[in-house]
């Protein structure tokens, strides 16, 4: 019996996404590269594990796929129930996906629009996918903004709590740092100096052992 | 004890997410209507139960707020576990977060994006929130072309599956029925001709008792 693969790449925000849930829960699979530079996602045989031609993908046992970021956690954390990060009672896991989709949609989004409508190499691919898209450069600007306003409501947010999602350690954070580290390299916009609540959570989340996956 | 409440406004498509949900889990919650056309979703009254500022929000009886359909349905799905719609088991219910995340990205947000960008009396609020961002008119033509890909890639996918995510209706249908209910009225898209897959799932699914809601 094969175990379990995760199909991925170093240089993927959304595969850091996944490797630092891993990590945080000690959970061993396999770790299958996908080389972005070749383009080998585009080919049929990784067309076959996601028509969306994207990492990461995971392939289960019996050959099922499953991708889509949250799909994977959700998967691997009833499979692994220990160490949560969805959160376990009910309240608790509605409060953690609100908050983790808020920082996705608002932040991370936002610097995937920003990054896919300036990269030259992205000419002809502003939307991930199997579908072909050009790049807006009007769009490149507003993501801009939309960068600035989610660092202004993360530090609001974190003025009040200790995580984003509350008080313990969740996915809401994965998505976070991931979305801080992409937006500092990727278009140059680091935590604003003045924002101490979210420079203090940065400090703590970027310093525990699975940051580096 | 107060009840369970659903923020919500009849011509909201997300609220409508919500509402199908409901009908089919027959799950019983106090419905609040918000005013969209009064902008009642900027009122500090509302802007405390959703600093992003949309319907639908679904209030707990001791003031927790979850906003976010996916985030709403988990809460709903794990306190009323009878009549799944997320899935049972690990694999069903990562299988189900994909399909139903892939027809929002695809689908879904390109509607949203392609009536945001377009209709008059959204000039300054071309994406939903709580921050202005003025409309990009080349963002709207790509809408459209988006809409086109995703309604020839979910033919595909319903021409070898009865429902989106497999052999049982799940919120990957009630995200695709809202979908298309809204790219036909809302950018004058409707299901192609020639998609007959589509068209067979449509003709079920339109006419469970749920899609009234």
């Amino acid at each position: 019996m094969s175990a379990i693969k995760l199909y991925h790449s170093p240089i993927s925000p959304n595969a850091r996404r996944v490797r630092i849930f891993l990590a945080e829960k000690d959970i061993k699979v396999e770790i299958v590269p996908v080389d972005l530079g070749a383009k080998e996602q585009f080919s049929d045989a990784y067309r076959a594990i996601n028509p969306r031609l994207q990492v990461p993908a995971l392939v289960l046992e019996d050959g099922t796929s499953i991708t889509e970021v949250p799909a994977i956690w959700r998967y691997l954390e009833l499979v692994n129930p220990s160490k949560p990060l969805l959160g376990t009672t009910a309240k608790e896991q509605g409060v953690i996906a609100m908050w983790e989709r808020r920082i996705e949609l608002d932040g991370f989004a936002a610097v995937m629009e920003a990054v896919r409508n300036t990269v030259a190499g992205l000419k002809g691919r502003a939307l991930s996918g199997p579908h072909a898209y050009e790049q807006i450069p009007a769009l490149a600007e507003r993501s801009r903004e939309r960068i600035v306003n989610f660092y202004a409501d993360l530090n609001t947010r974190l003025e009040t709590s200790k995580y984003v999602a509350g008080d313990t350690f969740s996915v809401a954070d994965i998505t976070a740092l991931v979305t801080i580290d992409f937006a500092t390299v990727g278009a140059n916009l680091a935590i604003p100096k003045e924002h101490a609540a979210t420079q203090r959570w940065y400090d703590e989340v970027s310093t525990r052992p699975s940051a580096k996956a």
